[in-house]
């Protein structure tokens, strides 16, 4: 894997453009390790691994894996290493979206634009597509030699941040809140648990594979925890504006009426703000890191201030 | 774990009493197991709970755990070690049959003359507590400690059993050839993926749990395969008699027309006379284990024989 440069911050406009970059050339190795592993895998019936592919290949960000692999290189480990860990996370993230995406959930019939898994292929192979990526993220993590140490508490942690508790919860609470007006606290809960477990996960995940410990590894758990809460409420700001631009939407309200939104909750100000806060209070948490952080720190950002 | 009571086969009598109280045994401390698993994860939120609960506690014979311990005992392992392979491997297959029932998949309204999950708890919760109970499962075998040699072996055993070469792919085979006639080797391949991987894969799990190798594993693995095969051609001819004597079928015929069997392709003596001959050299395989084979041997009996 090569190591990117990590120019210091007060070259800014350089640090952009090397770190831009950095972001492009880890998509790459991502998505070719992707394409690697599911070309490993034999005797998978045709429809069900086009299907897997079509998704795993929809034209996702790649925002997990590449968290992974940052809070490892941050702690001083090697990514390649990481590698598993992180394509498992991005299948886990793939296979929670064709199941969102599904009539008896979301019904979406786009996403990015493409349609959505069981428009091409119907329910039954889209349920089974997302079964195969679930179960496969987990054989991916467990071929990992030696499975030890950091790295198998990287894999319970994953595990942990994709379940019952965590994003698969959240994704019930959502669900159930459905059409009904929500408590900042339940949409906070529910947030968290849908989205930001897998994201914080994928961070603290590489540390924990890098061997991070102790208060550096809290620091990292921080970090996580205010950058997944600054995504949510960035998503909601999004989302709100895109309808206002599309349909003339007022503030405080929903396209799909009555939907709690942290916009709807907070007003579309005070929301940014608390973007703001959350993403300064994230990068605090990397002080300790030095220069190692540039990337995280240049990510931070990105992720926050884009489209706004 | 009490350990039962191993009687010689020359007393049948009172071998088939013992072995059957055993097998009630065994049901119970899996579901006991099962129990204090589920109860023990915390921060689920309550409809996932009970959704979960209900499919697992649905009255399931508790087959693929019992025979994975078995496999341990054989093996001269401690099965409560072997306790959290078996109960994960439940929970795979519990999953699986929520999915299966789905609208999408086979659509059923009634799985042992209970509703089917959906039918109780909606389709999308139904989605959901398949996946919850399948990263579960994950989660409860990443949980053994230590998770070296043998048992980690096992687990990746089971987790290829249930993936996308194996259960999952067997499952999107099953959807693809619905309504078609098709030959008998496609029909194995699908049954063999579908049912026997997860069925095979356990009683080996079980096996490399209690440290076996060498050739006492590929007896097993020999085992496991004519079992599983012999199960599945058993499950059509029962499903084909249970048509026939509520719906007075001919025998070649399938209740949902041009469904093809083993039954409809071999004929119903032909199929007989295979399971007969698969239990057979099932229970060769376990000739090299003495005594130590007693149960696993009345067990072959037991499940080809019931009900004919």
């Amino acid at each position: 894997m090569v190591r990117w440069i990590n120019p210091t911050l007060s070259r800014k406009g350089a640090g952009n453009l090397s770190f831009k970059r950095c972001l492009g050339e880890k998509r790459l190795q991502v998505d070719r390790f992707l394409q690697k592993y599911l070309e490993s895998k034999g005797g998978v019936p045709e429809t069900l691994y086009r299907a897997m592919e079509y998704s795993l290949f929809a034209g996702g960000k790649r925002l997990r894996p590449i968290l992974l692999l940052s809070g490892c290189e941050l702690c001083g480990g090697d990514p390649l290493q990481a590698m598993p860990l992180a394509c498992a996370v991005e299948m886990i993230h793939t296979y929670s979206l064709i199941h969102d995406d599904l009539p008896a959930m979301d019904n979406d019939d786009f996403r990015r634009g493409k349609p959505t898994n069981h428009r091409v292929f119907g329910e039954g192979i889209a349920v089974l597509a997302g079964d195969g990526l679930l179960n496969s993220a987990f054989e991916l993590m467990l071929g990992i030699r030696p499975l030890d140490g950091g790295r198998l508490e990287a894999v319970r942690v994953i595990a942990e941040a994709a379940g019952v508790s965590g994003m698969i919860g959240g994704q019930v609470l959502d669900l159930e809140y459905e059409g009904k007006e929500i408590q900042l606290e339940d949409l906070k809960k529910m947030h968290s648990k849908k989205t930001g477990e897998l994201i914080s996960g994928a961070i603290l995940a590489g540390a924990l594979a890098a061997g991070c410990s102790g208060n550096k590894l809290q620091s990292i758990r921080n970090f996580g925890q205010s950058l997944g809460l600054a995504f949510q409420i960035r998503d909601d700001i999004l989302d709100v504006i895109g309808d206002r631009e599309v349909l003339g939407k007022d503030t405080g309200s929903d396209s799909s009426g009555n939907k709690s939104t942290y916009v709807s909750l907070l007003g579309l100000e005070e929301a940014k703000a608390a973007v703001g806060r959350l993403a300064a209070e994230a990068k605090e948490n990397l002080a300790g890191f030095g220069n190692r952080a540039g990337f995280l720190v240049w990510l931070t950002d990105y992720l926050v201030d884009r489209e706004f």
